[in-house]
Formats: C-alpha cells, sequence, structure tokens
C-alpha cells in the first residue's frame, strides 16, 4: 500500500514503541504527515487558535499536535467554509499536526436530545437548534482536514447508574462503527485522504464497562483508540482502574490517548498506565487566571507575595520564550489586567508541560520512569503516596 | 565630555539629520543606548507592555523606540519597586529604547486641581488623592530609567480661551525649568545618567503662542521638543499651521516629537513639517477592535464581507509575522471573540506603520516625499487634497 506521498506505508502500524518501562511507553505516532514523539500534551484551540497566542507562537513553541474542536467550528466559521479555504492547516496557517474531538463532550454539557440519529440540541452561539450525529461528525473532520479524527461518542456525567453508563457505551460502540464505516466510504473523504480516526472507550468508573467497551471499540479497529469520560470530577482512585481496564484490552501497536487531562500527576499516572497522548483546557486557561505550573506546584502570580520577586515564572525552568520575564512583572501586568499576562502564563504551562512529557519519555527511555514518578507526586502533592496497586 | 560608556558624547547633538527634502527630515537620534532611525512611530506600552503582545513579539517587530507612561507605573506597580528590580528596561526584558511620557496627557483627563506645585487628581486604580508636580515627574522617569523622559506639562482641552491657553503655556514653561533643573540636579540622576529629557511646547491651536512657546523652551534648552496638546479633535486646518509654529522656532538638531498621533494622513503632514517622531495608542487600540491598516485605507475586518476572503489583511504587504493570516481567519477569531484576533492586527498594524515611516525615510532620502505625501493623501482620503500652503 503506497500513501498519497508516495511512500509505503504502514498500514497496521500507526505508533511505534521505542521503550516501556512497566506499562509506561515511549514512541511515535506516524501519520502522513510526519512523526509525533510520544507522550505527547496537545494544547487546545478550540476554535482554531490557541487563546492569546498565534500560530507564530506554536511555531516558537513546537508542539508536534495541537486540538481544534469539531462543534465550535462547525457552527463558526462552519466547515464548508475552512473547506473552501483550503483546510483547517491553512486556515490557521500551521504546519504541524491537528486533532480534532468529535464535539461529543461540549455536546453532552448541551442538554441534547439524543437518538440514535445523533444529538439535538441549543447553539451556545444563537441558540439554535442544531443537530450533530456520526455521519455529520466524521464529514465535518474530513472537511476540515484533521490530521486526526475522533469518533462521535456518548458522555455520561459522573456519578451514574450502571445501566445509564451501558446504554450511553452501547450507542458510542453503534455510533464508533457507522463513524468508521463513513470514515472509509463518505463522499466527504477526498479532503482528508490521509486523516487517521480514533474510536473511543466509554464505560464511566466500571472497570467491566470500561473493559467490554474498549475490547468491542478493538473489534471495530480504529487508527487509535482514546479513552473519554474520565476526568470529569471523580476521584483519583476511582479514574485509575478503570482506565487501566480500558488500556489492558487496548492493543500496543496503536495510539492511546486519554482525553481532557492536563494536571501532571494525572498526566504521570496515565502515562504509568499506558497512556501516550492527552489534550486540556486546564493548562491554557489556568494561565489566563494568573496561574502557573512550576516544579514545585501550582502559584498564582497575582499574589502579592510576588509583587518584588525577581526570579523567573519557574527558577528551575528556563525556557526562551519567557526566562526574560520575573514573577514581579507578570504581577504587575496581571493586577493591571494587561492581557500580556495571560500570553506569557500560557507560553510558560505549554513550554513546561512540554518539558514534562519530554522527561517522561527520557525517563522511560533510561527505565527511570518509577522515579520521575515518584518526584512528580513529591512535588505535586507532598505527603501523598502513588499508590502502587493501579 | 565622556560619557558613562566612555564614549565622547556629541553632548550638543541629539538628532542627525542625515537628509532633508522641503521640510521633511530623515535621520538618526543617537542615545547611549544606540541610534533611533526616524521619522519613527513608537508603540505604546503603557503598563510596560504593548498590549496582546509581550516583549518577544517587540524583538521580532523590531521598533526601536517603545513608549511607557509614567503615571500609570507610579501608580502600579510604583517606579521604586521597578528601580530595585533593575529598572523598567529589565523589568520588561527590553534592550531597546523607552521613552516615557510625563503622564500630563492621563492627568489632565483626570479634572485635576493645578497649582504651581503640581497637579492633584483622583487615582484611575483606586479613586485615592494622587499629586504629581515636576520634580515627582522627572524623579520617576529617572527611577524607571527611560532612555528619554518628557517633562510635566499642562494640557488645555480644545477649543479654549486664549488667555486659558496661555496661562497653561506659562506653567507649563515654569514647570520644564523646574523639570530641567531636577532632571540635572534630582538625587534620583543616578538611576538615569544616560537619560535624554524633552521639553513640551504647548498653546493650543494659537500660532502666536506655539511661536512663543516653542522659542521659550528652546531657550531652558533640551535634548529634544515635543509638540503636546495637538491632535486632541482640532481640525487638520487648525492643526498643521499650528504645528509648523512651532516647528519653526525649534532647533534643527534637535529631535521633534508629535505627541498622540497615529494616523496615516496625520503622520505625513507632520514629517511635511519637520516632525520625527510619533507615538499614539491609537493603531493598537484600532487592533483589538477589529481595524487594520491597509494601503487602502482602514478596513474592519468584523465585516461580513471579509468571512471568505483568503487574501491577507493587506494584500500589498506581506510581513513575516503576519502574512499566514488570511482576513477570513482573522475575521472567524474576531467575531468568536478569540484573543487571538486583537494580537495578530496589532502585529499587523505596528508592522504597517513602522514600513510606512519606513517609507517616508527613504522618499526623503530620494527626494520623492512629495511624491509619497500625494499617494498617502489619495490612498487615505481619496477625493480630499493636501494644502500645500499648510
Amino acid at each position: 500500500m503506497v500513501d498519497h506521498f508516495g511512500r509505503t506505508a504502514k498500514a497496521a502500524l500507526t505508533v511505534e514503541v521505542e521503550a516501556t518501562d512497566g506499562r509506561a511507553r515511549a514512541g511515535a505516532i506516524h501519520t502522513p504527515r510526519g512523526s509525533i514523539p510520544t507522550p505527547v500534551f496537545m494544547p487546545v484551540g478550540t476554535r482554531a487558535a490557541v487563546k492569546t497566542l498565534d500560530t507564530g507562537d506554536l511555531d516558537r513553541l513546537g508542539p508536534p499536535v495541537v486540538l481544534a474542536n469539531t462543534y465550535h467550528l462547525m457552527e463558526r466559521p462552519g466547515p464548508e467554509v475552512i473547506a473552501r479555504l483550503g483546510g483547517l492547516h491553512r486556515f490557521m496557517g500551521w504546519d504541524g499536526h491537528i486533532l480534532t474531538d468529535s464535539g461529543g463532550y461540549q455536546i453532552f454539557s448541551l442538554d441534547p436530545k439524543v437518538t440514535d440519529d445523533g444529538a439535538v440540541f441549543r447553539s451556545v452561539y444563537d441558540g439554535s437548534y442544531v443537530e450533530l450525529g456520526p455521519e455529520r461528525a466524521v464529514a465535518v473532520q474530513h472537511l476540515l482536514g484533521a490530521d486526526i479524527a475522533m469518533v462521535l461518542d456518548v458522555c455520561s456525567a459522573l456519578p451514574a447508574e450502571t445501566e445509564t453508563l451501558r446504554r450511553a457505551m452501547e450507542m458510542t460502540l453503534r455510533w464508533a462503527r457507522r463513524c468508521r464505516d463513513h470514515h472509509r466510504n463518505g463522499d466527504t473523504r477526498q479532503h482528508a485522504p490521509g486523516q487517521l480516526q480514533f474510536g473511543i472507550v466509554q464505560g464511566g468508573v466500571d472497570t467491566d464497562l470500561r473493559a467490554e467497551s474498549a475490547a468491542r471499540t478493538v473489534e471495530i479497529g480504529f487508527d487509535g483508540y482514546a479513552v473519554g469520560g474520565l476526568s470529569v470530577g471523580e476521584s483519583r482512585p476511582a479514574m485509575v482502574p478503570a482506565l487501566a481496564a480500558a488500556t489492558a484490552h487496548l492493543p500496543t501497536d496503536r495510539p492511546r490517548y486519554f482525553m481532557g487531562l492536563g494536571d501532571p500527576i494525572g498526566l504521570v499516572e496515565a502515562v504509568n498506565n499506558g497512556i501516550d497522548m492527552f489534550d486540556c483546557v486546564l493548562p491554557t486557561r489556568l494561565a489566563r487566571h494568573g496561574t502557573a505550573l512550576t516544579d514545585h506546584g501550582r502559584i498564582n502570580l497575582k499574589n502579592l507575595r510576588f509583587a518584588d520577586d525577581d526570579r523567573p515564572i519557574d527558577p528551575d525552568f528556563a525556557h526562551p520564550l519567557t526566562e526574560r520575564y520575573s514573577r514581579a512583572y507578570v504581577r504587575h501586568l496581571l493586577v493591571t489586567n494587561e492581557p500580556t499576562a495571560g500570553r506569557i502564563i500560557t507560553l510558560h504551562n505549554l513550554a513546561w508541560l512540554a518539558r514534562l512529557t519530554g522527561r517522561m519519555r527520557d525517563a522511560v527511555m533510561t527505565g527511570e520512569f518509577a522515579r520521575l514518578r515518584r518526584e512528580i507526586w513529591s512535588r505535586w502533592a507532598p505527603g501523598e503516596q502513588p499508590v502502587d496497586g493501579f
């Protein structure tokens, strides 16, 4: 099989695992566009921009992949507009990878009416009724030209009854099958010939459902697999077994993506359970509210104690884009409501997380992941211990 | 005389006029920090940041000088804090020039009580009473470590009675003398040993007062001269003669700065009357509201007609920081309230204005300034004509 760049495609292999340490993996996801080293944190650019940054900033930060949101772009400016303008990469001016989530998570916060046809809900933009079903979700992502597209799934708020979780899981599986078929055969396919498609495992915190959801999603067969519907407020002792139950049934030669996770301890626990990819709005949202990630935990730079602090945001992390700015300067910009403040902390938080995933990658390569995991726990949850039974 | 870099200072020469074309000048302002090619537009970073940009952006845009505001920085974070942190350049992480205005313009929008001692007014931050007199305005600018400091002046709203304008001019002259003395002898002087200080010409649109104000300010003797209190709502036919009356009495070997001017026709008319330097919040404020400067006038990118427009913001101006972004993309970011929109247009407007002043500089060098002036009029005020009697 020859791909559209004339290369022989490794049709059955989308992730190359270069090293493992326990269940933790370090590798690379191969796509027609290039390779994504893993573990990887994907900055979120919901509406085709990471808030406060432009694409030149992304070039300088260098994340190998950024996220955009199918639902939001479907509403504004519309996928047909983006397709006419040459697709999402050209629209943003971005040569790196783009993963589009399907909109499932957004929709299910909008109190939708859900049938097998899809979801009907009120637009966050103008209150009109919007319909989104599996085929349209796939077609929109084709039109956007994402490198990696997600199936439309049904998310459940937690806690939920087992029966509710099962119904959501079953509908997710039916939709997944239709998404897979439409991904391969839909008439919009030519807009994204090299696009990968990931399935999504659901099942709440029920380990049996998670295992079943994973096994049956793998039966359908996707280029990669995501774990959805976790990190939605459940406790970590509830989350990790559900995650482990899912990953135990996922093939080792496909990427694994934990949706909506961005805190350092969450990341290290997920990698510890074999996850390769993450996204979350948290690091960029926190930044706009003045909170920076550091090797000694979160700090809110609005705090008076930083008014005279000449040190960089994280004294243990000098990054060329932010090392010139003192905590005192950033605090001044925050308390005077200067938009530059959120920008500087956004650059810092994304650079800091890229370093964290890079350190995890290096630690897996050198067999030191367990030590790094303990270090992250001691820095971010001093006094707590990682539960090795996870 | 040897300056603090060990160089022989050209004590009597702060601007080197390299070429003239009519009254228009092209040259360079020499300071202990380096040289500023003129004419030059200075982006405004009121609170030590240009809104939506960080200092890395300024490095990439490359303006030779940016403005900061004495009044605002005096209030937050306070000049003593900035001095302790190593001065404004280190605070911002900026190696280029900084000019600080004196706060006169801000104060006189706050309905101050003015005596010879200075102005008393309500803080825009917390409503408390703030005092600012000539000596304090100088000391604050010393503590900030500006390369170029401005005297504290008394601005009059226009229109105004001649007697009101005269009183403001006389007080500005008394304050100018005290500012000059404190600049040279104040005990904060060691914070800014190489600082230049500019006087400010007042007098409203009264040409006699402008001439008198200029001549008497020159008698005191400054490193450069600003024209203040214009471009405050008066008509262009009223503004230009007042400007010409002032510049006629300014020495040719000192820089001339028109305060608060940023529209293309205003710039070209000011250069036509011998002005070297400008600042204005307009280009950056317009940007945050969606308005871009182009070779065909202002456009508001929120307009529906740009929804499908794949061309760059100004099709006649490709700049490396913004050329990748289509009008359609920027419009999408504007209508969805993404902060990235204001950022992209801010970069564009500042780059566009730098090109405009660069073109004026080149035109003066090649004797084509009159042709460029007509071109700018035809593009920005089609149907109108420059009045050559100005």
